[in-house]
């Protein structure tokens, strides 16, 4: 992108989108076997914020990445998080029948068929950043396999579900609450961002602003997703408003109160965009604007 | 190994087993946070013939591989398999209370806990193949997580498992029943025959080789399932003996009958073993032998 020439979000994000959906769309196949192939697309296409995405090809815009990197990238981080969405929406974990404003894929498929779609949907994420052919240097496939792995994994987002599962009507403190966020939802945000990242070529100071961007921007997405479940209602958010009071979890609401929520995310944001103020990158207006976009959003 | 000098496969086995147990003992962490750990280890420590990772570990001898790509990969696969045993064990699948003689994940841990120990090891199957450190090259790292990739989703075992899920109590006809389970269980195993190939240099007429001895032996592990399902008790199988009658599940037995299934799975080894005597290699003793186990074995 010609950096004397800025489009604003809106028109940069949908041209991204575009292109994310047509790939996902052919890329989350349909001739998968006995159903599971419809399940998969159900759960990723025509839904979502596709916020992951945006990440990855904003901070490979700011490094110059290898597009077709990004583009298969992009699609990989947002398979893992509608896998999680699966899971998590199934009566033995959040038991929710509506995502995005249509039922969840268990009330659609059944319980066994969305338990597989989500293993496929992961197995397929990993697929996706390993193609047979030399559009994408190896070196760069293992270290997008390798972030996506740790972000998806124990370490990151699984761990992070771990900790949530634990803590239902327990009291946690801020500490533990940041640590829980910081993989459930914050090592996915995160890992798009360095995925991103990995497409091109960083020196140690535009890593470690990025991390610190990605870090501030999970961060945010969750204390924002904290508020909105509070003040929020359910067709604005497109599902159960008023879930986490109503099954004792705790959040970032009920542990710094309402108000102090709403001043972290600005605190967050202001060093998210910090962060890249110190990257030394010159293409940060993307970015930038997609952190602005995760704390002003209504939904 | 000196061709000269073959151990019998039992020596060969302990030395190479020993190694996968003291490397997933490492790798699967028991530090992830709110008890997963405890589950992810639990699903796959102390349990299971190793099958997948002695092929891995036997086709990467046969081509000379790298002994740390080869000890990663053969973990990797163990987690896929080991994974994939913890979500088809959980009430909206087989709904299987024993495995390997021990309460399955869910009885033992929760059914929210399994779910989430199962995805975490998928993702910890991806982030063993692509270490950050220069011990494997990228190039193997990529084509390790490119077939493993395909050899658990919707292609390969998921794939399978869905097919497996819309059958019960259904007629299936010989062609359909291979279908699923050259994905289903055969996948996997031809996988791992493919990732140790994956870890040294092969040449075209090998690969083609090891692809028709990984799909014979994938495809006789299944009959000798079904075999074994009718005439082993549960104490010897470590699992439910006679679950896929009473389940009504289609099987080599039960489309077959049960002396041609021991036929068939003669056939199978016959090809398995050609197939290594057309492919160049010297060293495919190892590999001989464990296709004879997988056809020999009693549980």
């Amino acid at each position: 992108m010609d950096a004397r020439v800025k489009p604003d979000l809106a028109a940069w994000a949908g041209r991204h989108l575009e292109r994310v959906e047509q790939a996902l769309s052919q890329w989350v196949v349909d001739d998968a076997p006995a159903g599971l192939g419809e399940a998969m697309r159900y759960a990723v296409l025509d839904g979502g914020k596709r916020l992951r995405p945006l990440l990855v090809m904003a901070a490979s815009e700011a490094v110059g990445g290898n597009d077709e990197a990004a583009l298969r990238a992009a699609c990989s981080v947002e398979l893992i998080h509608a896998y999680s969405l699966v899971h998590d929406d199934m009566p033995c974990m959040d038991n929710d029948v509506l995502r995005r404003g249509k039922p969840t894929v268990h009330v659609k498929f059944g319980q066994a068929q969305a338990l597989l779609a989500g293993d496929a949907l992961q197995a397929l994420a990993f697929e996706l950043l390993a193609p047979d052919d030399s559009s994408i240097p190896a070196a760069t496939q293992a270290a997008l396999c390798r972030l996506l792995a740790r972000a998806a994994g124990h370490s990151g987002m699984a761990g992070g579900q771990a900790i949530d599962l634990a803590s239902v009507g327990r009291p946690l403190d801020e500490a533990r609450l940041m640590e829980m966020h910081r993989r459930k939802t914050g090592a996915l945000l995160q890992g798009s961002v360095m995925m991103g990242a990995a497409c091109g070529r960083t020196d140690e100071r535009a890593r470690t602003a990025l991390a610190q961007y990605g870090s501030a921007v999970g961060l945010a997405f969750q204390v924002v997703d904290d508020i909105l479940d509070v003040t929020a209602d359910s067709a604005t958010l497109g599902k159960t408003a008023g879930k986490d009071a109503a099954q004792q979890k705790p959040t970032y609401v009920s542990v710094l109160g309402l108000q102090r929520s709403r001043d972290y995310a600005g605190e967050l944001l202001a060093q998210a965009l910090g962060a890249l103020d110190a990257s030394g990158l010159r293409d940060t207006l993307a970015l930038k604007s997609l952190a602005r976009m995760v704390v002003d959003r209504q939904n």
